[in-house]
């Protein structure tokens, strides 16, 4: 285990974060869960993914009812695997969609400071 | 390492995520990185804090410049925590400091789905 981070970046230079900030309505939220599976699912597979947790608000009063933070080697096979044929596809869908009334906000992150719990001084 | 999840929750189910997503002008973030720093040297010394990873944007033209996600061992931990007379204080530095321009939405948040690399089926 490292000590405490003060500018490093993780252990491996290259990872990216990718996150998504995602406003849905409280009673869509399930229903948009089960889209992300199915998207998520295509993703999981494409070369460089390390991984990926979808995080629910425990409150439904939350602004931002789920967000997404996932793992990719490099800023690369992250772009790579959005511009595959059958996440494109169910993306335009979900736009298409006009019963989800969804407001996402996906970027690419670096971690510039972390504190761990075993590192404690 | 555990199958590709659906509605799971994380192996330890007590567990909560902390999710703050913040809204800052890209000229400031330097500065609240450094003060956030300092905010969570306080928050990592507490009973069941585990980690803290502050997330920033790669570009300056992404809505939400910071993104801090932090594990703790419970709700209430992390309540007792938020409620520390320090961390307050300096909480209070910040919002009373008007050369800040920051939109904070802090929440807790717990795991519905998830998906990892090793598991990969």
């Amino acid at each position: 285990m490292r000590s405490m981070s003060q500018d490093s970046k993780p252990a491996d230079d290259a990872t990216v974060t990718f996150i998504n900030v995602i406003e849905v309505p409280a009673e869509q939220v399930d229903m948009f869960i089960a889209q992300w599976r199915e998207r998520a699912k295509i993703m999981s597979t494409a070369p460089g993914f390390r991984d990926s947790r979808l995080h629910r608000a425990v409150s439904s009063k939350t602004r931002f009812q789920l967000v997404n933070v996932a793992h990719w080697d490099s800023h690369q096979a992250w772009e790579a695997a959005m511009s595959h044929p059958e996440f494109q596809a169910r993306m335009r869908a979900l736009e298409d969609d006009r019963s989800v009334e969804v407001s996402a906000s996906p970027a690419l992150y670096e971690v510039v400071a972390s504190y761990h719990e075993e590192t404690r001084m």
